[in-house]
């Protein structure tokens, strides 16, 4: 069976917990035992080749995400012509999946790629540099970090771990998440035992739920034997993959923790500011490309699967509206608190929330005009 | 006044048409009159510099459009080390606004940077590498091109004139324009006089309308004296420039026409030709940063500028769903007629229509179900 295959492959079992999108990792003491030797410093100069080395945290089989780095790889070698080579490494290969911002903050590797909520429980303002529940879609983050306040708030945020960050890649908003049974209310959260981590998790237990820490390579299995009654992953071309279908036949929609979780690329400051400004101007570029790149891969790829999953009997259902609504009211509530308490959330939020505020008020007419009017043809 | 300085500056005078996003250009006829002497050959070679021109079909006070291709020629600069040189010239200064697909194809100029349904009187093709009546939305568009077959088959299109295009730049959904009267059934659409060019005025036309070419540069006066009884132009960042909101009371939304317009990087294939794979990367990641940037510098701005005008009383409106069905009804009779008359349209469009369908079907769930619960809630 492909699924097995795919469960069993060494590049999948060495970063089981890899493709977590949501793991609720970031915590101090699971951050990477340091396995790589130190990186020797790099200097651009003359006509000397550079070598970098690039840590994901995803696994190979996740074309979608750990490609993303591959296209970075690939985009600065062009653009220095074979003088700056960055070799990327699957999570676990040099250090731990969740052991990058260590890493790269401690400059055993160069530069990583990864998705920052990971480190949420370092910093929650992490999680502003991917997503946060009931925060931007994809085209609302980009536009917060590339012309909003967001690139040079985070920034700031990341200069406290010798980090400079660049995004990198979009998932879109993802699916909410298989379930052996349907939700049709709040009372359903009840006690639901969900896959489900960082942030999101915390959301999720404010509404009874009960979240779920288990690796990428244990999902199919956990909820097989019904260990947990459900879980969420990505969106219909990784969870295809998964094969989630064969042991849940209820597929929710959307994701409210995950409107548009963006992936950041890492880059040592020391390594960083060792570069020619024009070298500094490829790691920019290639970044933005394999930013638009891999949102585009998703777009391409997702509609495909989501119609061979539904023809395979996968049942879709939208999160009921008490559901979400007392998520939003509890995520909420967390962030007022968060700012009370956490005066890097408080400063990034601040700016993050009116951003959000207007963002969702504008994409109402034209956008969501547009939109809706074309989801209701028969096309 | 500052809205009568933004219509008599030079920079826009001289482009006066330059920011019609769906003047009825294009037309052979209308190609540009060659003002500019040819460019001198460009090779990549060893240490020397490279010095370009490119030519914008925009005004400079359009600094949202305009300013892609600044970005663009700023990266393509620093990428370099300073060697790669291209200085951007706005509508007029070189060739006319729509004359630049002619002044690239004759290698003229090396570049050009434009809204490519301009050229629909050439070949209809061309905008599907823009945006064409009830198509893709700006994401959904970046996917096809990206990671679907819409590079590939444009690529093929363009060959036929010696360009090489690049995606860069998006405006998002437009705004469905400024109305004397509010529209409220497809009654009120017939004899009404609007200004509204190229693929939208052609469909505008097939509901009862009279689409009008006029200029920027003419629009505001035009319809404080009644000329026109509507006009559409951009969103509310540009709009709010033009001042279009003291004349006409009514702003509809959404633009139909206008669902996520392109804008396209031109670069004559002779001069891409004489470049190094370096510089080759070079074009594509500097494009690839400005297209993304460009979509993000609208997202930011067109808030702040849609609640001014609402405080100024600017009425909202959505356009009524028989207008809106009227209108994708004859659209899609149109791309059929299209298909029967011109391979180019029939090749393009036979995989862009699979990809639409695919694209709205798939947008119907998480990302719309995203997207509204937030635009419901008071943030």
């Amino acid at each position: 069976m492909e699924r097995r295959k795919f469960l069993t492959t060494a590049s999948l079992g060495a970063a089981a917990g890899a493709g977590m999108l949501l793991s609720a990792c970031g915590k101090k003491e699971e951050a990477a035992p340091q396995t790589a030797a130190p990186a020797a410093p790099a200097v651009a100069t003359g006509g000397e080749t550079i070598r970098w080395r690039l840590a994901s945290s995803f696994p190979k089989a996740l074309d979608t995400i750990y490609g993303a780095a591959e296209t970075f790889s690939a985009k600065v070698k062009e653009l220095s012509g074979g003088k700056f080579e960055i070799s990327v490494h699957p999570g676990g290969e040099l250090v731990p999946p969740f052991g990058v911002l260590d890493a790269v903050q401690q400059g055993t590797v160069e530069c990583a790629h990864t998705a920052p909520y990971y480190f949420f429980g370092k910093d929650e303002s992490f999680a502003m540099d991917c997503t946060i529940p009931f925060g931007l879609n994809s085209r609302q983050t980009t536009a917060w970090m590339f012309q909003g306040n967001g690139l040079k708030l985070l920034r700031e945020l990341y200069a406290q771990y010798n980090i400079v960050n660049f995004p990198m890649g979009n998932t879109g908003a993802q699916m909410g998440g298989w379930y052996r049974k349907e939700i049709k209310s709040l009372a359903d959260m009840n006690g639901l035992k969900m896959r489900i981590g960082g942030f999101g998790g915390r959301i999720l237990a404010g509404i009874g739920g009960v979240p779920q820490n288990i690796p990428a390579g244990e999902i199919y299995q956990s909820l097989e034997k019904g260990t947990i009654d459900a879980t969420e992953w990505i969106g219909p071309y990784d969870d295809q993959k998964l094969g989630l279908n064969k042991v849940a036949g209820y597929y929710a929609y959307p994701a409210w923790w995950e409107g548009g979780p963006q992936l950041t690329l890492y880059v040592s400051d020391k390594a960083y500011n060792s570069l020619s400004k024009e070298y500094k101007a490829i790691i920019e570029c290639a970044s933005a490309f394999a930013h638009v790149d891999m949102q585009a891969k998703y777009d391409a790829r997702n509609p495909t699967a989501l119609k061979e999953l539904v023809a395979g009997g996968t049942k879709l259902f939208r999160l009921p509206k008490d559901v979400m609504d007392a998520a939003f009211k509890f995520s909420q509530e967390h962030y007022a608190e968060l700012s009370a308490k956490n005066p890097n959330w408080k400063k990034i939020y601040a700016d993050y929330e009116v951003f959000r505020r207007d963002q969702h008020q504008w994409f109402r007419f034209s956008e969501a005009g547009f939109d809706s009017y074309m989801q209701s043809q028969k096309l």
